[in-house]
């Protein structure tokens, strides 16, 4: 099989959450896999002096509007969470050590649960306790995921993983890249799938 | 006949380009006429606190990439400017000169010869003389342009449209805004087909 398509994305990411939700049926279209990779744009935005969407003046009102437009416009289930964005590192870490002790599948499972838990049922999922709820919710020991979440091999991993996505380029979400080829955005599918079709564009 | 799009853009702004020349087509599609607005990101980013992409880090290089394969994607014609961005009030006062003296036709003319100029034949637009002499190719007589573009009441008339179009949210371009909805970026045309096909997504 071809090289995996490598995914980008941060949990309190809306466009990150709708790509997820699409990423895997686009890979297998292709005959591609999908390496999933949790990153925390607060920390790649002290390098870019990026901020949060809803955070800029003018853009903000927009941008909670085109999540609820780009969900319905893609039938992809979305209600406007109460907090946003939110700190993303317990999750992202959870998600790693999930992969590390039960295998990437688990931490897929994990991150679409994480995903869903936010942008469908409301969960403030900044508290580690919440995301170890979500872990419980897919039969992962909640307290396992807690103490595996706080380790300090883990959150180690977590910050070369946000450096090395870094180091490749990665500055939003969702950001795919295969083939030496980046898409920066869910609204870049459509590209990402002419150039898997026809290896370029 | 409907109401018309409003559509919102910076002579700088390749998305914009690319949007001018789409915008015609899908109008007509679904029996509307198009406003022409061109207006100043600069002036737009005192306010948001935005930059140009391409001086964005990590962005910036990604942007560029961006501009061509998105080009490419939907077949347009495009060549990397040497001069990236660059001032526009020149080119936006002239064609609201053309406007006020020629007519709205002429000026939506003059906007396509001005973004082809720009972004296919490498014209420095940012230059007065260079867009005299874009007018001059499609028969508008360049020391009235030149004399008109720097005239205090056409010089008011766009510190004016460009306040207006912050009023109504215009942050970025190309913007496009009818029957109440806005919309931001060529990569919602699919999104705005869809609002004026349905009246809602």
């Amino acid at each position: 099989m071809a090289d995996a398509i490598d995914f980008y994305f941060d949990f309190s990411s809306p466009y990150g959450y709708f790509a997820a939700s699409r990423i895997e049926a686009l890979a297998a279209k292709h005959d591609r896999n999908v390496d999933w990779h949790p990153v925390l744009l607060g920390a790649v935005f002290k390098t870019t002096g990026g901020m949060p969407l809803s955070a800029i003046p003018m853009k903000g009102d927009y941008s909670f509007h085109d999540f609820e437009r780009t969900a319905r416009f893609h039938r992809i289930p979305y209600n406007r969470p109460s907090a946003f964005p939110l700190p993303t590192q317990a999750a992202a870490r959870a998600m790693l050590w999930v992969r590390t002790t039960l295998g990437d599948a688990k931490a897929v499972e994990f991150a679409k649960a994480v995903y869903r838990a936010y942008f469908v049922d409301g969960v403030n999922i900044g508290e580690p306790s919440a995301v170890a709820q979500i872990g419980s919710g897919i039969g992962i020991d909640p307290a396992a995921l807690t103490e595996g979440l706080n380790s300090e091999p883990i959150k180690d991993k977590l910050k070369a993983d946000v450096a090395q996505a870094m180091a490749r380029g990665v500055f939003g979400s969702p950001f795919m890249i295969v083939d030496g080829e980046s898409f920066w955005g869910f609204d870049r599918f459509d590209q990402l799938d002419a150039f898997l079709k026809n290896g370029k564009i």
